[in-house]
């Protein structure tokens, strides 16, 4: 079973990868307190996972409750939050107790910023069920809930104790998140790694159609690449940033769109579609290397034009996001293919033709 | 002017404390990074010291906005936290903005936690108004709201860059919320300083009639005193937990009253008392020594017996109390006065007693 290992110094933790690994209790076990744990998991996720964990929770020593949570980004709100915390206080856990997220990025946002303020922060596991998860949202800490203004503008870094990624458990996933899931797969390989690109280009179709070795080298790789960048930035202060390539474009989009008309994945693929062109006109990418993101995408199954909505407004919208430092827009670019940097004070009109060649 | 460090490693910080220091632009202009910053205060506040502090900040280079949020414990509501948050959101406020928190506890709790979760966390300041904040709520780091079902329930660690103890400001302070304030400094005195107990039987009419030297040195003793557990305890997994002596009855009687209609330091002192019977109970205190506790906390105006609560119905409300951990019932005793420890599984039977004779 391939273990990567996030050094944080005193919240350093292991990521494991591999078949069946819900079902394992002595994966839990070191993390059982008081015995007192919540599985914080939603509506399609439960049917499919919730008694096995339960199963080897309790082997390993744990009573657990659940808590079921509707399915899809409005999970990710105060009034959500609010009923896994009232559930959590109603069974009488204390500071010891242990939150559980099984489910994909959204579940886990939400559990995660749960077990951070929930009486100031207890200890959690991450159970990621998606590729999107698996890959990306499950590693490094950052929990979020969403504001009306803005998505993710609520929320805390608070690292696991541990993730715990079963890859049997993408063979249920749709194959529209199984793509969304691919996107952040792609950004690793852009911003950090030619020849995971590479490989990529020449494995899309194994991944496509779910070969356990594949995605299992996928999830491994991505996991390395996040935990060396998430190792040396714990909290964005700086390097960190590079990991939201195609982000800021992606989150105008969702917030142009109204949350969960996309999903998460399809809005970062157009973003970085529209980043790479932005690259191009910034200096980094000739337009061979552009057609060849946009390519890898669409291989992927990923949309690479954005919706119908006016430059104009996803510049505003943009300009709200929280990447977006005071006046100035910030955008991650590359520099290369497998290269990226952070880049202050672009142009708009730069901005605004990287949307229309993307359109 | 009074500097107190707290000891935090890369958080450690300054509280300065003096009267007239909220028009001290020197003090804030370190703080200021982008100039983007919300001083968030109340409708009883505001009007008495928000120009102030929103002038000495523009002559720090800082363009401060402002939200005033409700008087009283109500503001510790997830509604008033996305007032502030979505105030912050549409003044485009970004990761490098500063919040001011200017008040009393509940101002500093809100706004503190604002400022633990508002894109995943930014700079604060504490500029506490009340003698309760400057002793105790405004240091360490303790940042929460309130849940349905319990008080403080969802919450962060997230120490200040400073705090700016204004000690004029216990001026305008009600007569009913200085002796409050006492409560806390009692508190202090109780579990780590007999000297400063004695200090407080012999000065406790100077504090009332708020002479500016007696009030400067409760507040430099309290913060010191409390400074050094914090360092040592900075997350509340030991030493830490003494400085809620009183707090597990207080608490319970808050609950039980529902918040609001004692003050938090009314209900902690009703709470001192009922603890020191129970330390008289457990074998720590002698008689006299609980009707010292009991004179002294009398002497600042404040209540010495509980509220018409039946002490089944406390007990019950302990139990859901965060500090008491599953199961067994936990609670920071006196072993002399000056000195506390916290003790596990402690007898029902006596817990109730100590409530009936505190009735």
């Amino acid at each position: 079973m391939p273990t990567v290992r996030l050094e944080l110094g005193a919240r350093a933790y292991s990521i494991d990868i591999g078949a069946g690994l819900l079902d394992e209790a002595a994966l839990y076990r070191p993390w059982i307190g008081s015995g007192q744990v919540a599985v914080v998991t939603n509506r399609v996720v439960a049917p499919l996972y919730l008694a096995r964990v339960e199963r080897a929770l309790r082997r390993a020593g744990a009573s657990p409750i659940a808590v079921v949570v509707e399915d899809g980004e409005q999970a990710k709100s105060w009034e959500t939050l609010d009923r896994v915390i009232g559930a959590m206080l109603a069974a009488r856990c204390g500071r010891d107790a242990l939150l559980v997220a099984l489910g994909g990025g959204v579940v886990g946002d939400l559990a995660g910023f749960a077990a951070a303020v929930y009486q100031r922060g207890i200890a959690f596991l991450q159970l990621p069920t998606t590729l999107l998860a698996q890959v990306d949202s499950s590693v490094g800490g950052k929990t979020a809930i969403n504001h009306a203004l803005g998505k993710n503008m609520i929320g805390a870094f608070h690292q696991p104790r541990a993730v715990i990624a079963d890859v049997a458990t993408l063979e249920t996933l749709p194959d529209r998140e199984l793509s969304a899931g691919l996107a952040e797969v792609i950004k690793h390989g852009l911003i950090l790694d030619l020849e995971f690109v590479e490989w990529l280009e020449a494995n899309m179709a194994k991944l496509r159609a779910r070969r356990p070795q594949a995605l299992q080298f996928a999830v491994q790789r991505c996991c390395e690449l996040k935990a060396r960048v998430v190792a040396a930035d714990e909290r964005e202060s700086g390097l960190r940033a590079i990991l939201n390539f195609g982000h800021t474009f992606g989150h105008a989009i969702e917030l142009g769109l109204g949350y969960g008309d996309w999903l998460h994945g399809e809005a970062v693929a157009a973003g970085m579609v529209m980043a790479a062109e932005l690259s191009m006109r910034s200096g980094g990418l000739g337009a061979a290397e552009v057609a060849r993101v946009r390519t890898l995408i669409e291989s992927a199954g990923l949309p690479v034009r954005g919706p119908a909505l006016e430059s104009a407004r996803l510049l505003e919208l943009m300009r709200g996001d929280k990447k977006a430092v005071a006046g100035g827009l910030r955008f991650v670019l590359l520099d290369a293919l497998g290269r990226a940097s952070l880049r202050e004070n672009i142009d708009p009109r730069l901005v605004s033709d990287s949307i229309a060649a993307s359109a």
